[in-house]
Parts: C-alpha cells; sequence; structure tokens
C-alpha cells in the first residue's frame, strides 16, 4: 500500500493547512507580521473610521468603492430585501430554543427551498443573491431573538441602515448614533478576513459547484465552532467571572499557571496586534461610559496589561476581545455573537464563493494512511 | 506587503489541493494507481461481496468488524433510532419542493435543535449521534419523496435491514431479496472514500469546535454539488439522451469531439477502474434483466466500450457511472439520486469527524493575494 506513514517516512504533513497556499484572491490582503489588513486594497483603518458597512460591502461585492448614485440604490436594494418568506419564520419558531447558530444556519438552509435563482451560480444571480442573504441573516438572527422570549417580532425599519436596523430589531430601541456606529464599525470589521475556516470551508462547498446557498450554510457551520467565532461568547464570559478591575491580573496569572489560554488572544494569522482591535477597544470605552458600565472596559484592559509580557511572543487582542462586550451592553444574550458576527460576515463568504466560481476547482486533499494493514475478511462465525 | 504573487514569483500555490497531505487517517487507504480500496484494512471487494451495510458501518465507526451479538445489537439500535421529532417532518413538509438535497441539509441541521446530546462532542456521544444520523437521513429522504407526492409517509419496517428498510421507504414496496442485496451493496460502496470534497468539508468543520450535526450538515452540502455527488444523476440523464445501445458510440465521439465530459467517467484519485464500480456493473446487469429492461445495462456498456481508448489515459468508469441505473430501475426520480449517497456516507462523514476530533487542529490555509496595491481612500463627493 503507498503513503504507509511512520513518524521517520512518507510525505510531508501539513497539518491544519498551515502555511499552505491553494488559490490566489483579489478580495482581502492580510499582513500578519505587521498586523495590517485591507479589503481590495483600503486600510482596514481607513474604512473602520470613514466608511459604513452598506459602503464596505458593496466594495467587496463590486470590487470598487461606490459613488453616492451607487451607495444609493445599494442601500435601496438591501432595504427591498430586508424579508423572509413565511415558511421561515415558522422554522424558526419551530426550532427556536435552539442555539442561535444552529437556528442560524438551518433557516439559511431552507431559504434556498424558496430562492427564485438558488441553481443559478452565474456571478450576476450571485450577487443578487448575496444582497438577498445579506438583508436575511440579520432578520433571522433577530427574530429567533425576539420569539425565544415570545415576543412579537419587530418589523424592519426602513429609516435605519444596516447596523442601525439590526440593532433596533434584536433589542426594540432604536440606537443612539453613536451604538450605531460602533455596531457599524463592528460590522465593517467582520465583513471579510481571507480564507479563514468559514470562507475556506464556503470555498470547499463551492468548489463541488454546489450552489451559493449551500456554500454559505457550511460556513456558518464552520463558524459556530469555538475554535473561530466562539472568542467574543467566551471574554464576556471571562470577563462576567473576572467581575472587578482589580480581579484581572490574578486570573489571567492564574490561567497561564494551568496553561489555559486567555481568551481574545491569539490569532492564528496574526503575530502583531489584530489591527481590528483597536478600533473596537476605543468603542467600548466610549460606549461602557455612555452606557454607565465602565468596569467592562477596564477588566479589558486590565487583561490587556496582564497580558503584555505576552505580546512579545506574538500573543495579542484580537477583534474579538473587544466585540462581545459591545453586544453584551446592548442586552444581547451572550449564545447571539457569534450569529452577529455571520450578519458582519455574510457579503465576505458570498464574495469568496463568487471569485471560487471564476476559476473553479475541487478542493480534495489527502490524508496519510496509518491504520490496519490489509487482512483477511473472515465470516461473521469465526470472529 | 506580502505574498504579492505574479505568475512567476510568490509562493507555490497548490491548486485544489491536489497532492497535499494534511493529516493522518486511520478510517480508509486508497490506492488510486492500482485502484484499490480499503476500509479499516478490509478490501472493498471483501466487503462489497459479504458485508452488509450494518456490519461495514459497525466497521467505520469501532475499528473492528462486529461478531454475531455485537452485530445483533447494532442492528437493533439502528432500528430504534428510526424515528424523527414531529417538528422535523413540518419542516420537511415546509419546503417539500425544494432540490431533496437542500431539505436534507435543511432537515439534518434541524435535528440539532432536539438532539439531546449536540454540544456533546466526546467520541462516545458523537457515536450516539452517528446511529442517529445513520437511520435519521434515510427517513428524511424517504419522508420527503412521499410527501411531495402528496403520499403518506411509509412507516420504517422493523423486520427490514437498513437497506431494504429505506427502500422500502422510498417505493412503497417490500424490495426483493436481489434489489434489497444491490442497495445493500451499493450503500456499502458509498460508505466511506478518504477525504472527498464532503468529508474534507467536515473535518474543516470539526476543526473548528463545532458540533457533528454542523460537520454533517456541511458534508452535505459540499455532496449537493455535481462536481462531487452529481454523477449518478447525470450519468442516468444520459443513458435517457442516448436512448438505444447503438446510438452510445456516436453520443460518446460527439461529446468527445466537443471536449465534453463523459459522465461517471474520470476520478480525482483513481487512475485505474474505481474498484466499487465493477460490483455496482454486475448488479446492474441483474437487475436491469429482472425488471425487464435490459437496455440500461447494454447502453451503459456500450459507453464503456466507446470510451476503451481513454482507459489507457486515466480516464475509466467510477462508482456511480453504474449507481443511477439501479435508482433509476427501482422508480426513484433523478433528484433523490445524491441523497441516496448521502444515506451510504453519513457513517463514513461521522467516523472522520470523530478522527478529527481526536487531534484537532483548526485547517486554516492562505490565498495569496493579486488584488488592487494599497490604495488612498477618498470620501463619497470625490468618487
Amino acid at each position: 500500500m503507498p503513503d504507509q506513514a511512520t513518524e521517520t517516512e512518507g510525505p510531508q504533513i501539513n497539518r491544519g493547512l498551515q502555511g499552505v497556499y491553494f488559490e490566489r484572491s483579489q478580495v482581502c490582503d492580510i499582513d500578519g507580521k505587521e498586523g495590517n489588513l485591507w479589503y481590495r486594497g483600503y486600510s482596514i483603518h481607513d474604512l473602520a473610521t470613514r466608511s459604513t458597512f452598506e459602503e464596505t460591502a458593496f466594495l467587496l461585492i463590486y470590487g470598487e468603492l461606490p459613488n453616492a448614485t451607487e451607495l444609493e440604490l445599494f442601500t435601496a436594494q438591501l432595504k427591498t430585501e430586508r424579508k423572509l418568506p413565511d415558511n421561515i419564520y415558522k422554522i424558526i419558531e419551530s426550532i427556536k430554543d435552539a442555539h442561535p447558530m444552529d437556528v442560524l444556519r438551518t433557516a439559511v438552509s431552507a431559504l434556498s427551498a424558496t430562492d427564485p435563482e438558488v441553481t443559478d451560480n452565474t456571478p450576476e444571480a450571485n450577487i443578487r443573491k448575496t444582497l438577498r442573504l445579506t438583508s436575511q441573516v440579520p432578520m433571522i438572527v433577530a427574530a429567533q431573538a425576539q420569539m425565544r422570549n415570545d415576543n412579537p417580532i419587530i418589523a424592519p425599519d426602513e429609516s435605519l441602515d444596516h447596523a442601525a436596523n439590526f440593532l433596533y430589531m434584536m433589542t426594540g430601541e432604536i440606537p443612539s448614533p453613536e451604538s450605531a456606529k460602533l455596531m457599524d464599525t463592528d460590522l465593517i470589521l467582520h465583513a471579510e478576513h481571507g480564507t479563514n475556516a468559514s470562507s475556506f470551508t464556503a470555498r470547499v462547498v463551492a468548489g463541488t459547484d454546489a450552489n451559493l446557498h449551500a456554500s454559505i450554510v457550511a460556513a456558518i457551520s464552520a463558524l459556530s465552532g469555538p475554535a473561530h467565532g466562539g472568542a467574543a461568547e467566551n471574554v464576556m464570559q471571562m470577563a462576567i467571572d473576572i467581575g472587578e478591575p482589580e480581579n484581572a491580573a490574578d486570573y489571567v496569572k492564574n490561567l497561564r499557571k494551568n496553561r489555559q489560554p486567555v481568551m481574545g488572544f491569539g490569532h492564528r494569522v496574526y503575530r502583531a496586534e489584530d489591527p481590528r482591535a483597536r478600533h473596537m477597544r476605543e468603542g467600548v470605552r466610549q460606549l461602557s461610559e455612555e452606557m454607565g458600565q465602565p468596569k467592562w472596559y477596564q477588566i479589558l484592559q486590565s487583561v490587556v496589561d496582564a497580558m503584555a509580557p505576552y505580546s512579545r511572543l506574538g500573543v495579542n487582542v484580537n477583534v474579538d476581545f473587544y466585540a462581545g462586550v459591545v453586544y453584551y451592553l446592548h442586552g444581547i444574550p451572550e449564545d447571539f455573537f457569534v450569529p452577529i458576527f455571520s450578519v458582519g460576515r455574510t457579503p465576505g463568504w458570498c464574495v469568496q464563493v463568487i471569485e471560487q466560481f471564476e476559476n473553479n476547482i475541487l478542493l480534495r486533499p489527502l490524508t496519510v494512511y496509518t491504520g490496519p494493514e490489509p487482512r483477511e475478511y473472515k465470516q461473521i462465525t469465526e470472529r
């Protein structure tokens, strides 16, 4: 048998596919060493501070920033797509107590039953589906948030932009301009990030010529894993466990002593600080003061201080370190943190699927077989 | 920016991850050059001719063939798990006209809402979930098959084994022993096949520590792509298009002239004949005679004859070349062919997920950025 491997011979195994390049992409560039990130050539810092989610989504989808007319049309299209078929509401209702990522995955999967272009994999159709999904994903998340509390669903508000409307549908309150801007920034920062595990999953599924919905369902499946999308939830739990800023140093020391990870630190591609983190840091500071709960910001910063010695080893805060507190301050339950990540990431996933289709190939790597040697089949009476 | 690639410089790109080894596995060994396949060290030829689907599933899950007592218990467990929660039937009903792969994906996703162990990723819990899913997947497929014809759902028959019961729930008729055996063989042949695109997808999702249901949903997403699971459906369509055996040679000639692929030929890992094909070939011959429609076997063999010159180039029949005709002869509509593949593959997917969890790592490869250079952000009024 070929590929029979021992520890000392056999083909090279790239565990985790770490450092393996499998494709070209024109969407996103990451400099993990310096801690820089660009969407379509635009620095994440410009986009986070000067752009909007709608503008950034347009950039990701079409490759260029929109002019005023284009942005107006695009924003109107997204608002037109803020609707879900009745059967989707019924499905959400029937599983409303499940984890929100399980519900989101199921509902997006079911959307394929009514999407008029589900099997059309042309770029034009996939862009239309991208717009639909970008508007539908937040509606699914918000619908469950209301349903499981037995509250009526909150209809989208035509006067609100994407981020503000999402917060409104989630909480029932029209957010302050500052809160809306912070959520908008959060969605920009989550909109795209190369071939992380969920976008990579979407590409593997697209590689079989499956439809866009199948690819996005698979991406949601991957994002649901704690090692990918779960950091924000875990950081908030850590902050609650710490309780007060002065406990942070001991808490971190204890984790390190027991060789346990500190949540929200470290990233597969960043050795420097995640460039997205700073924009959330400042937002959390302001929001926790605005909401009269400055201690959450203080707890996080005390954790960062305690982690300073590890910074030079390449263990730095990532974007999710701060994101959870933002959601928490809005009263959003922790199990909805990863679905919010999905709300931001939907355009990025779709764009990578569209790019994969442009020059498609089946993604099919290999494993080295280390199981039993060929053996004789014995009748059941002889076993 | 690092990784700025041109055609002549930059890192090596492994498109399709072809030839890249990413992990060790003790489940399945494939010798693509010679055309051999082993599950846990047992030759596919022994398993196809001497084993049953239940025995093979046991082997895949536990690593060893069962003795008589173990097999009896395992078979009883699978029968006990032949049940679906009410909300799953309602969900299937609400999307019953969608493609069966979209429905299967949605229903398996929704099962996570009621599975009592959904978040328990221990091997023991995942084995119990594997048994449940192995029994639930065929029930979902069969439920939709009945519902979309407005027929009552057919309850499972305790007296029938896995393959026969599935055929019974699909068609409403208790199959002949020969038909049941052929479906059983078909499920054995589809039960596992290394890290093909769907099993690889399941592993990528498991790599994020997502739950088993999320991984299997993603696998179903990948299998739904025509480049992965779609061959059986396409071969049957081709056989219908050809119509009579004497048309096959011209049909193939025409396809080759137009550089179009001949369905059911070629495979990413096999250069020799797919070792699974021969077992289906003999079954199709017998079944098409038994059913008084020998022409289907004759058409397929005429295609094989016409393709003989390409055999030495490594283009040979694969397992799906014959599978579609089996389903067709049972009156199963073509869009259910890929779901039947899922019925067979469910244990293999689950076993690979369980193996992935044993020594887990995030699967996160890289793309080479070929998009725009860093550029200046301009206010919208200046665009």
